[in-house]
């Protein structure tokens, strides 16, 4: 097998200097380079990383897809990958997609030509994951999806509903997010299981996005279309913080004109007046859970062609947007 | 040269298996895998993709250093660089430092290993960055930094001086980030400018950290140290309200008991009661812009080793935290 010193001693320079060149770890001047260059061709040395690369076919990098960096929620998700990620040496591509499919299908292109080890989405549409590369959904999954941490949100959903149920609730608003996604339907059939079942009435109005860009101008439509409801259930915590500020402004007192419930529980849903009750999700924990799913079908310690999916059961997150129970 | 079909020959397989090997992109047998790659080394064939990576000595990935992912303020930059890199197609490598030179170095590392086209640093420790990788500092720099793209942060400084001047201010404390980060020194400096030529006179709280996850905690050491402060100067948003939101628990009604300013602009400082008065950086802009500069060096329309520092102005964003100019 060709070394490096074979290399060295083609090109006439030193070990060190083919070394250099190869880890781009200093200076290596114009000539040496090209003799290295010609004597890598010729002895047809291929170098470890690359050599590795080759044999392994992946590199120790992650692809990571999430919808919205700017939400909150998910850079405390993305916390807890790149911690995990970290402490087994393995780094994150951060592809941000905006809830766009076209925009998860380039970052998927790219994963693929970096050949990355394996892929973290967090992704609400229907993108085709490459077949071969380990992959674990996060947060929100598709029902062909085999391995995914995500929160129970059908159960988050119930609990909505039995706490608006306690309240007195009068007209009831939910405000979903998009129907196609998967858990934007789960949280909605938990609410209305509740509901329906005490009979309790209610509107829907459904938004097409989630995407903090969107949230001010939603908060906006829904006091201009429903000024007099007593009861809104935000899709998100950044909707529900938007809305509670629009209606400030137009001088709702909150929750005694209008109460409201958010999803998710960011740490700025406690920094607004009142402050906000909602669902919340352990994102720091579904980040560092699902990593260390995907490391073990990497390592293959659980087989890439098995599934696993695990659910975590969110909880109440008591504040004081909703009137209290009497 | 040896081309792919050369490969498939030799190893008496089709072009399309030996491209699914290469490009990782399906499946491809044990024996037939072996064949190929015995056929590589035997023809001295680079494939494309690292025949290019050794050529250039990097692939098109920037590694991109930030300080807390989960400050609002760092993902809206973040997605400025994500943005301008996805379009002239660079994938970003994430390393959240969480404030510490340790994890920033080890992140080094890691990106050297990857050879990365260049590197984005927001970090205001004094992590040495690998020579002869283009890099270009965003937000925060130090002295020996050859390109920047920051806001003015003097000037910054002074724009809070001078808000703060007008204002019925009383008492006043500067709570300031780590004084070792030169922002926190410049911003510093502007306000002192200030209240030095008014004679208006300030006590200093120096914090050990920027980071998210103390907010609540200097917030409470704050009050307690500081019960009957009439004005607060905050180092950052994430403070800012953490400070708000602690005094309304214990009944100071802002800002008539006391007033407060942050610094940075993050959207969730709109959510709060009162809104926020702060000093806007333009987060995306830095972002963007950090991007393009860094580009124009890896692609040499710029000199690496010429010097570039670009300084945009901050401005005053009023909101409701500040009692009314009498």
């Amino acid at each position: 097998m060709t070394t490096i010193r074979d290399v060295a001693d083609e090109a006439g320079v030193s070990v060190a200097t083919v070394s250099r060149l190869i880890n781009n770890s200093g200076y290596v001047g114009e000539q040496s380079r090209q003799k290295i260059l010609t004597a890598i061709k010729k002895l047809n040395y291929i170098p470890n990383e690359i050599a590795r690369s080759l044999n392994k076919q992946s590199m120790k990098i992650l692809g990571l897809l999430v919808p919205d960096i700017t939400n909150p929620y998910f850079p405390s998700l993305i916390k807890g990958v790149e911690q995990c990620a970290m402490q087994h040496g393995y780094m994150l591509l951060l592809g941000n997609t905006e809830g766009q499919e076209a925009i998860g299908e380039n970052y998927l292109h790219f994963f693929k030509q970096y050949k990355v080890a394996g892929l973290i989405k967090i992704d609400g549409t229907h993108l085709n994951t490459p077949e071969n590369v380990p992959t674990v959904s996060l947060d929100r999954m598709n029902d062909h999806d085999r391995f995914a941490v995500v929160s129970d949100d059908f159960y988050g959903g119930k609990l909505i509903g039995q706490a608006i149920k306690e309240t007195n609730h009068g007209s009831i608003l939910i405000v979903t997010g998009p129907l196609d996604i998967k858990v934007s339907q789960l949280r909605l059939q938990g609410m209305q299981s509740v509901f329906d079942q005490h009979k309790i009435t209610y509107q829907i109005y459904s938004t097409p996005s989630f995407q903090m860009e969107f949230a001010d101008q939603v908060a906006l439509e829904i006091i201009h279309n429903y000024p007099n409801i007593d009861t809104v259930i935000a899709p998100n915590d950044i909707y529900a913080l938007a809305l509670i500020q629009a209606w400030s402004q137009f001088g709702y007192v909150i929750p005694k004109n209008v109460q409201i419930i958010g999803y998710d529980g960011i740490v700025f849903g406690a920094y607004a007046h009142p402050g906000l009750t909602t669902i919340e999700q352990p994102a720091y924990q579904i980040g560092y859970q699902g990593t260390e799913l995907l490391l073990a079908i990497i390592n293959q310690q659980i087989d890439q062609q098995s599934s696993k999916i695990i659910q975590i059961k969110p909880q109440l997150l008591q504040r004081n947007s909703l009137r209290e129970v009497e």
